[in-house]
């Protein structure tokens, strides 16, 4: 048979709940898919600096490169907060993108009718949206040089943002095949009125634009679709963006949907091989409680089973259990608008699995 | 008598009109309160690439440098946006900011109660919304060194980000000194996870921080902050970041409030010399139709009156007019529910002097 190596790295905080009921999912599907699945742990983040003394040890990277595909929990949490940038959870986090090679996040960012209450925004505003922020990861001022230096105004310090035209042309390519299966918008967001790397991704969109004429382009400066997002985010479909501004954009763009703790994201690379995470951080203080969401998880699941391996009735199959499941009304303590009648991550997840 | 000498430069679009109806309410405060004001009118942005072949010239920075206080309208519009980076209407916005030291720009986000309903944020969350965001306005990458070069995978662009640890104390120190004033709260907003530059700003940060004990002191990441402001926007009083960061937290805290025409701001270096214009832009749209919003540019001037002249009476007698004409009902198109009943450019500019 076809077995599948999943890489498992579960983190810090809620992680190891949240990827447990996410693995509880993926065994039911091989009793009802006749999938196959290998697992493989590692330790990453936090918990990595603790037990290894650094936050991606090479063991779990060459699980991860062993691997079909992994699935993170989160990492972080204040306890590392204050280390030395090797000792960071985040540097784990940047080095496996990195070494992995995913220079593409892909984060959807959609609107559960049963949960439009939760947004801020008003839900006349809001209906209908359901957009995609594809996100390079792998360059720009994240990666680019950095360091100190003595200068005539006290220490200096220098962060490099870098781009080269291949770099930009795989991710906006990306983004323009994702919008063709979608409604055909691309929203490709920049600030070439100041920047330099703004200005060559400009040009590479509009020299790969013409390959793609069912899709609808438009240029967005960073600081309009910050605001546009606000105003008419239902009109967005695919945004395709630079490292640094797609971290902003698509954190207000989860946001503004009300149900971060639903939201999945992939991180991918040439191939089929990606990484799948929630969009929600480690949430060190309801760790350990048991009360933590575990659908952005087990949506990741679904999002990998329809990226890496092709099973889309199987990731069909998960994501209609998850949206019956709240229609019935069940709400852990994050999304529930009666706090008192709020379920568990385990409950959660026996209801999800039952559903399927 | 202290004749006060005001720099014009209207630019684009709605700015000449916008700037007219300001230039009204400061001659009725020469009317009300004996001020003397001399104005002088300078050509910037498009207009003067169109009439001087550079969109600073250094006429008008002469008046500039030469004046007590700036009043700014707009700039830009489509008719320049491909243009070189030489000849384009940012170019000279950035170099004004350079030239005249204007490090500090300070944005208002405040909610007109009786405008909650043009806002895309349910009124109870916005409710009480009153933030200032204090952006640094001549570092980071927007000055940095910028460039192309080839590289293995065809051209390559660069773009520096740098920081010196003055340049963030003056900045840093102001968000403080204003904090002071109002709620006592300080965000400061970086990506120290992330960038060098970040970190030297939290460190720099955290070293002024116990000289404003009074200050309650969080530190919030940038993409955390975009967040944050969806969800809980009136719990931020001043936001203190640097020029890419606030360019777009600026502008989503204006988005968010839904009175963008109603937006000031200003930009300050050393002393009391400062540069006043409204958050938006140039609205080339509606430019020379006369239905354009002056309020916002009217209450640069108030906050012109606030910053530099110290006309605390004045500023509040041009603040409260704008308030008894909106609550009077009367709005201009881009904040009117029923259209219909819009006014004009003028109409609104002389019902607020009248309300003085
Ligand atoms: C933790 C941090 C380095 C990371 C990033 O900025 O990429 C996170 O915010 C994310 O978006 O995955
Ligand atoms: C036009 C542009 C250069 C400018 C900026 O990014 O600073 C504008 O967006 C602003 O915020 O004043």
């Amino acid at each position: 048979a076809d077995v599948k190596k999943i890489a498992v790295i579960a983190g810090d905080g809620i992680g190891p709940e949240v990827v447990g009921e996410a693995i509880k999912v993926m065994k039911k599907t091989e009793e009802l898919f006749g999938f196959q699945f290998e697992f493989e742990q590692g330790l990453f983040g936090g918990i990595a600096i603790d037990e290894k003394g650094t936050p991606l040890p090479q063991e779990t990277l060459d699980i991860c490169k062993n691997a079909d595909a992994v699935l993170l929990g989160a990492v972080g949490g204040p306890k590392w907060d204050n280390n030395p940038k090797e000792l960071r959870p985040e540097t784990g986090l940047l080095g496996i993108r990195k070494a992995l090679g995913l220079f593409s996040n892909i984060r959807p960012a959609n609107v559960f009718d049963c949960l439009m209450e939760a947004s801020t925004l008003k839900p006349e505003v809001l209906a209908g949206t359901d957009l995609i922020v594809v996100r390079e990861l792998t360059g720009g001022i994240y990666f680019g040089e950095k360091f100190r230096r003595e200068g005539a105004n006290g220490q200096e310090a220098v962060d490099t943002c870098v781009y080269n035209e291949a770099e930009v042309e795989r991710i906006v390519r990306q983004g323009f095949e994702i919008a063709r299966t979608r409604r055909k918008k691309l929203a490709s967001v920049d600030k070439a009125n100041v920047l330099e790397t703004s200005r060559l991704w400009r040009e590479v969109v509009n020299r790969i634009a013409p390959e793609y004429p069912d899709v609808e382009l438009e240029h967005v400066l960073v600081d309009n679709c910050a605001m546009q997002l606000l105003r008419r985010p239902a009109s967005f479909d695919v945004i395709v963006t630079e490292n640094m501004f797609g971290d902003i954009i698509s954190d207000e763009a989860a946001m503004l949907t009300g149900s971060i703790g639903m939201l999945s994201s992939a991180s991918l690379g040439e191939g089929s091989f990606g990484l799948y995470e929630p969009v929600h951080g480690s949430a060190p203080d309801i760790a350990g409680q048991g009360i933590s969401n575990p659908i952005a998880t087990i949506l990741s699941v679904a999002l990998m089973y329809r990226l890496t391996f092709g099973y889309a009735e199987a990731a069909q199959c998960i994501e209609d259990a998850v949206k019956s499941v709240l229609d019935a009304g069940h709400r852990t303590g994050d999304i529930a608008v009666d706090k008192s009648k709020a379920i568990g991550t385990t409950e959660m997840g026996d209801l999800i699995i039952a559903a399927m």
